[in-house]
């Protein structure tokens, strides 16, 4: 058993955190801190949580965090940052769900998040937390920098692609939509239910954050600077994302065998037999990625379709993954409930 | 191991059955059929079931169901009835999800459901599967008679009550509300995303098949004859039950320590604290009931609301409990997924 | 053509206030004033205006609103009453969507919305706006409170009731369940998409401010003090309010006669057929309230089904309504748009 | 005034256009036809025209829709081109709202639709209504094939740029999001609220009806072959059609003059300003389209959002609007409704 905290637990990536943590057979969650809600036990907070977790949310300042094996920080950007360091420097392995260890240019990193990075050297050391990629380095990670919730959905279709080296690179499109839980648990006009149910719109058309991250890692992964048209979409769910990806096919390849032989061995990703077409909830709750890979027509084009459900593969689950990897356990541990359908 | 056979998987009692059985320690899922489905593999027609559910729906006829330790009902009602008899007569134990032993008096079941009742002796061995009422008997049953949606939130709700002796027994009003899925997974237009979305309306005012079934349980708690006025309405979830219940205070009691000492060991009824008021999503995908008793004004009105998982609850997750208790495994066995919230 | 001014137009009472007073044959709409948002174009800010409002919010102190005729308060409470005065005094005619006039008892008035009220004969002057009641009053009103919108469903819903003089006004319920956008156009957690989609709950079981106003007008109505349990829940609508109300019968009478004689020449009240259950969708976006009477198994208990648009009938439209009574228009002008379904 | 009828009210577009023609100032409705609800009330089964429409469906061949001046054709595809032969012969003018003279191609329409074409000449005959490219013609046409509704929302927004010729024409890609509403009023399973809510996904990747509809259209205005990669999702709204557009950008232009020049009289066309996002609710239950047009970090690939209502704009909104085209009526008459927001 190890001893694990979580700074910010309010948020829904934090709640889900909790309800993962809370049934992992390694994890003994002995923090999670708040400024806000100092006191309140978790489960006033979340009622879903009665009998399963016992805590209070604590004031970041007492909270003993550097006494925890790992932290999470489920905490808006630029926290993360300020806070990592000394907890890296007790020896406290971290977890970033945020975005300031994403990306490894740190002038770009603030042009778009729009603030000075206070801990570069900590971007330096991060590893880019999607296993499917960076597992080996995950491993031996002090500093884990958990991908957005787009970026994992964008890739993991993209991966095979990019990899093989069968598709221009200049020309791929993201058209990609999320459930309103994307936006966070904050108080905002946009996120309200009489505003986003029965609605559905793009939105960051001229610029999403996750863009830079995106072409970060596909750019790595192709050895070669990839571009990409990003289009996020606001649909009434709750929880999902689906990414339907465009790129123009430039070497003839069996594209399913592609993919099935990219994913065999990876336990959250599963590629669907030749004309599938996942849907988000198939993932819903859980932590597996669902991909289908199509030619429509037998053209040029090849069309990736993938699901992931935000708040787990895009967050929380990911983040469990990840400190799986990094203590040795089974990379699946906490993380075998199925999805909740329907 | 005990072998466990599902007879009508196809339906969302079913696949809620299948998500449950498939992650249970102590259960091996031998053998599930459908007529319309049989050689279609279960994770085709429900992906999100991929890699943990390997089986294929099989004819009726050639499932070995007799072979089972506990076959599962999760059919229309009046099929049970008709195959139940000779699985007993093999010495497997059932549970049926259905409503076709759930009545004792026949001729109010035939007049409710509008059939003739080809089994009235298995109505009479049947054990109304409420643990929370019947667990004694539920441990050495041949037979559980899994209790309806509506009647198992409004029962939990009304139980403390009118075995307390502490309200009017003839003037109850049960104000239900259900999330669509309730309805089955059948091609209907009432049941339409286009119909039930963005829409609230009551329905069956002038009776419900489970307004017998209420009154029979509650009337045998109360030792008395007990009269119901129930309204179900359809709600736009997909999960779901609400109930809000009205009494009149005959006697002066404590209202909320005679909720809590009714519910102190039950493993899932959640009796939450005063001036609380329970959201449908704080048990969904759980087999908790979650109840909170109000007393407006200081009136002599109690109000209860209690909320469930009509699926789980309300249907697949009881009848995995009342199997626990049957074969004497832990009764949270195969039970204790957390809440999904959001 | 008159002159109508809008006080506080951000909200959805003031956008649907909008809507129907664009497209009003006898009214031009002058002036429109937020605090928060003066300067921006209305168009902008409701793009579904676009081509159809030409105003500009302006800010309230240089509004010109005493150049109206009719001025509307689409305000929170506590504004109108300190603002109508001064216009009424220059001769404008004030409806007030908010509550500051509701309640005749201005104690109890003070009681359930916190504040002290500032303009006691304001409120003795004004007429309750439930033109089913008032209308002769409101026809010459300076100053008309519009109701509120549990008020209006649960009220028409009962009047026919208490009027007649057939059931115990001891024991009145009314279970109401509304959409999101009551709670308004607010960022509050509760109100978000990931909070209120997929979910249903009750609130304010100890007392909701719309439960004096409800018992204010049945008890005129019944010249006799009436008592009531209220308990309102939110459901995942957009709009549209369904109040299901229940009472003991002491007197027989022909229920469906009643209620069709007392809607008799109502143009926004329907009266369905015998064994109807009104779906709130059956009133999108328009002003008519539907209501069905039951008497579930020929017992002593009366159920009476009403639907409304909460901003409609409940709110914007029902403003317009009193209006059009109040400059002697055709009742219905501004109000005829047919519900919008599916 | 003229007399209108429709074949198979049923479905959606039957009650939208019910809805749109009821309170149309130059139609009288004298006949609606539906082979299984001949004799039922439409009020009846549409309680929201309660009051409106006081029509009964009846059977077709007693219809006598040859008295009429123009027929709608509601009806599944497949009929009209059966019908409307001799309705054309009798001197009735034909809105046909399904496919069946869509596509000039007949062997064409015959390989996507599934069956033999019984009416060639007519699909000679027939005008594509979509008024925005062909206005004159639909002015004097007998026979009008109203648009799909993804080929509405796609053509409208790559209108201006394939007739500018300033994209790259063999690789356009059309992402389109659809409400459920687009599937119909049919008991179907992939249709049910259990199933599309809180749910997203693809579908018809490999090739959707509407394909060869927007290829032929653009096409047309491009004067030269189009190839396009059409990938339809549905996503859990009632109305609602949101299609985001690439195309790679091979002339230079100022975009948004070129959309607002093309659109500048078109009375259902709207260019939204720059850097605008149309969300759908902003059109709903109304016949506007509403457009973006965007060039995301000025490279080579421009974006085109555009939104519709897939039941007015994109069928029955639109159908009116050609017949207020060939009856000579002004193009807006009945089509005036604001949209419904929230």
């Amino acid at each position: 058993m190890i001893k694990a905290g979580i700074v910010g637990g309010t948020g829904y990536t934090g709640v889900e955190l909790l309800r993962l943590l809370a049934q992992h057979p390694e994890v003994e969650l002995t923090a999670i801190t708040s400024r806000g809600e100092a006191g309140t036990s978790v489960a006033k907070m979340f009622p879903s949580l009665r009998g399963a977790v016992d805590l209070h949310f604590t004031d970041p300042k007492v909270a003993l965090l550097d006494k925890c094996d790992v932290v999470f920080f489920a905490t808006p950007n630029g926290l993360a940052m300020q806070q990592a360091p000394m907890l890296l420097s007790s020896g406290v392995r971290v977890v970033d769900l945020a975005a300031d260890f994403r990306i490894k240019d740190v002038a770009e990193w603030e042009k778009w998040y729009g603030m000075t990075h206070t801990s570069p050297s900590c971007v330096a050391e991060a590893v880019y937390g999607l296993p499917e990629v960076n597992r080996a380095l995950i491993r031996n990670a002090r500093l884990v920098a958990n991908p957005g919730c787009y970026p994992t959905a964008t890739q993991l279709g993209f991966l095979p692609l990019v990899e093989a080296g069968c598709i221009d690179l200049g020309s791929l499109v993201a058209d990609a939509k999320s459930g309103v839980s994307g936006a966070g648990r904050k108080a905002e006009l946009n996120s309200l239910f009489s505003e986003a149910a029965d609605n559905f719109k793009a939105y960051g058309v001229h610029g999403h954050r996750h863009l830079p991250e995106i072409k970060q890692g596909l750019s790595f992964a192709a050895k070669s600077p990839v571009d990409l048209t990003f289009v996020p979409h606001l649909t009434p769910l709750i929880r999902g994302i689906h990414a339907t990806l465009y790129a123009r096919i430039t070497h003839e390849t069996d594209l399913q065998a592609l993919f099935e032989a990219r994913y065999e061995n990876e336990p959250f990703v599963d590629v669907l037999p030749p004309n599938s077409q996942p849907e988000t909830r198939s993932v819903r709750a859980s932590n597996t990625c669902r991909i289908a890979v199509h030619r429509p027509q037998g053209g040029d084009v090849v069309v990736v379709l993938s699901v992931i459900d935000n708040l787990v593969k895009g967050a929380a689950g990911q983040a469990v993954q990840n400190m799986n990897i990094m203590f040795g356990f089974d990379e699946s541990a906490g993380l075998t409930q199925l999805p909740v359908l329907p």
